[in-house]
């Protein structure tokens, strides 16, 4: 009941979200409104977005519609890369590429084992998947810390730096790339509960297909609008309640961005479907390490400008140790609330140290 | 027989050595004998406080008792650790506990699975319960690796650390009383070979109930005592030998508090009671990481002193080499004679690492 | 058909590549030609080396056979190694074992599952033998990285750090004889596939037992000049290419070196024997980081020489994230296309980071 409320009211919100966040960045608000209407307004836009995606893929049958959405399953973060790379803040881009990381890994994660888990006693999925998804975070947190090591501790330059990045980059796509083929078509049985989560997402969609094309546009043009306004007030808000840009980029824009992944991931954990929990979640993390980022590379290229791939210290090791705990609990194909209170803690602990630098 | 003659020699040598040390210090008769005498002293005296300890247990009724036993099973340490601390000496409280846990994990468990491996081919235990050991020990290692990367790396002020310190302390407490309540309530059945513990736990528990109680307070007095005299001798004792104080914590100190944990869990592993064992080793080392060490950080804050959570590096990475050897060896649930080897001999190359210091 | 026509041509172009080697070093035709000509004739001569090891292997009985193939295996790399250490150039030594760790389990073990996973759905192999490989490879990361921690962040003089690593070396043979103690007596038949590989290497040893031992002997003479002979041209033929040396000893010499276990690797796993391939490939590395590497410390001490333990940090990383990859992959006892594609990915990562050292 309450569900199809929020249901019904999800438009009228969106568009009534949007409105005042344009109001306020055009009659400027100042910082902390326009920063808090912007933020309401992507959690819809995001979401709107999301379903959207998920429709079109619908149409357009089993295989491209895999392909769509998880190419473009973290879309709105990748606009709000984009207009941030386009101003040259390329330590938002990435801090909030970690916090969209390590937010999936722990936070959505740790919300769906912990809150699934207070109802049923032990939740289950493909362990194969969980072995491969935790090789691939492992190749994720390889490609980060590797070339950082070397030009933390050899003498690289600048421009082998980015030569190195952009090598490495096109690696990850490659690597992502073959995920793709593997899990869809060469091992798609294989791996598992797909099919659940495919028959789970499929239920939202009750648009039709040109509707559903329409809504995809309209949302694209809303994140984009909306990522501008965004972007502009990050560094008065952050300054304002003396937050870091790297706080704020890990936390505050991490978790408005991936809001609606998060409550859909928790839905279905409800629901005893794990297994499309942690691909939600898990997926969600291997695309933007594997082909966010390093798309990011070549579209700063795009700009004239020049992003690299090399992380600070302490983004690698919250991006690693990330990975570490969520691996080393999914690795055996189950959860219990126990297991989403430990990855909660991480994510506070994390939460609590970068709040501090 | 000779373990019963040992158990009938008990109570005379705890008191022998308890006078012994006594003496030794009020006459002063130098540090080395000094040393010698109330480490000799502190081993029967946190045998008998950890027997005391099960037996009050015992009497408790299963789930208090439980609780009581993981909350108290270290309370020796404790006693040491609070002692350092009124003296300041917060360097050789973490080097005791970075000794104790690598201890429990490299010394014990590698001793344990080594003797009873060449007794028993394979030796099983609770596939399950490894796993969430595991990824709670991973939890531990994380609590102390991500603040000190993040004091170390960025310009965090002292009292940002202790704050950060306190924090992480304070979740650190929560996630082990979750553990408690997961492992004794919700998720009893599950973690399996539990009984087995408590029923040879419960097996030397040969005193009355009142007995149980004052021997745990004369238990507790003791070792309140030893500890002291044995703190006033270690800088003139680690001076004498040219063995650094980060030595002496963590490889004398820790291996004389742990003398009776040692014994107990080799000899289950002969009984082919290696889930026990286990039980014993790792899950001291959770305790002293996830309870033990947090709540001396709040201790020290009642004595007016600031004790963070900081670790040195060569601390965090003895503490994260163990938790990755041991979980790596314990996980698939089994253990053989060469996996004890092979703890024993990372044990080895951080004692050697660590004299060299 | 191919392969016959190969296995005719061997000794013709064993033959000609050494005299080749030979004539070139004499007359000094040049580092580049010199290094080529030694490259291509150590190819065959490690072969050789290779294949006769077997066969006397084989005439020896299973247990000492077995014994000698693990011993003996890496004859060649330990060879170049000497005449590296005995030029006092520990840098490429070290980066050359660094590379045929690394090119083991990545190049090796990758090309292998990649292959085979084409041909092959899943290719299966012993679980429990995956899980000690593990446990021992971490066992190697450990004894590299603990000493090298202590020595970059205390304060210990150079003669110390020689003993730490004269001591860690001893622990490290100590564990690779119990190793092979383990596997080849108390453990042999829980280990399980051992015997497929040794059918197969078996079947190749076409050679009566006299002959066996003469080729041994004349291969070890082949492979120890062309050894010096390529040592000399190192340093010229680097600067010429503009490569470190570096990476001339992580990637150049170690691909070479180990061209011959590549090629058997690739072949077993092409008959979907992937247990023996991940044996070839796993135990190699395992015999240059618990065996060679060690040996070779006390080698220097003969020379009057003092070679220490101590790697760079980035050899180090490139050897650590190796294992945690391979580990990760090979842990569930089974290898896809997709997991032989991540290891070449995570070599090639590490190959363009060194190269722009």
């Amino acid at each position: 009941m309450r569900c199809l409320t929020l249901k019904k009211l999800f438009f009228p919100l969106l568009i009534v979200t949007f409105l005042l966040s344009a109001l306020s960045h055009y009659m400027k608000w100042g910082a902390v409104i326009e920063f808090a209407c912007a933020g309401l307004a992507i959690l819809f836009a995001a979401g709107l977005l999301g379903k959207a995606t998920e429709s079109v893929a619908h149409y357009a049958g089993q295989r491209l519609g895999g392909f769509l959405n998880a190419t473009f399953g973290n879309a709105a973060e990748l606009i709000i890369a984009i207009f941030l790379i386009k101003e040259g803040l390329f330590d938002i881009v990435k801090a909030s590429l970690t916090g969209a990381i390590i937010g999936n890994l722990l936070l959505v994660l740790g919300a769906s084992a912990l809150v699934g888990g207070l109802k049923y006693k032990e939740q289950k999925f493909n362990v194969h998947l969980a072995g491969q998804n935790a090789s691939l975070m492992l190749l994720a947190v390889i490609a980060l810390f590797i070339p950082a090591i070397f030009v933390k501790t050899e003498h690289i330059s600048e421009h082998d730096t980015m030569n190195i990045s952009i090598i490495v980059a096109a690696f990850l796509i490659f690597a992502y790339l073959g995920w793709l083929f593997y899990s869809m078509f060469t091992h798609k049985s294989f791996l598992g509960d797909h099919e659940d989560t495919k028959a789970d997402h499929g239920e939202n969609a009750a648009w039709s297909k040109r509707m559903s094309i329409i809504l995809l546009l309209v949302a694209t043009v809303m994140v984009a609008f909306i990522s501008e306004w965004l972007v502009h007030t990050l560094d008065t808000f952050s300054a304002r309640f003396g937050l870091s840009e790297l706080f704020v980029g890990a936390f505050v824009v991490a978790i408005v961005g991936n809001a609606a992944e998060h409550s859909a991931a928790v839905m279905l954990a409800l629901k005893n479907k794990m297994g499309a929990a942690v691909e939600i979640a898990v997926g969600s993390s291997l695309q933007i390490a594997l082909f966010v980022a390093p798309v990011l590379v070549f579209v700063s290229l795009l700009f004239g400008k020049e992003m690299n791939l090399i992380f600070t210290t302490i983004e690698i090791a919250a991006i690693g140790v990330a990975v570490l705990i969520a691996t080393s609990i999914s690795r055996d194909g189950s959860t219990t609330w126990f297991e989403g209170k430990l990855l909660l803690i991480v994510y506070a602990i994390l939460g609590v140290s970068f709040y501090f630098v």
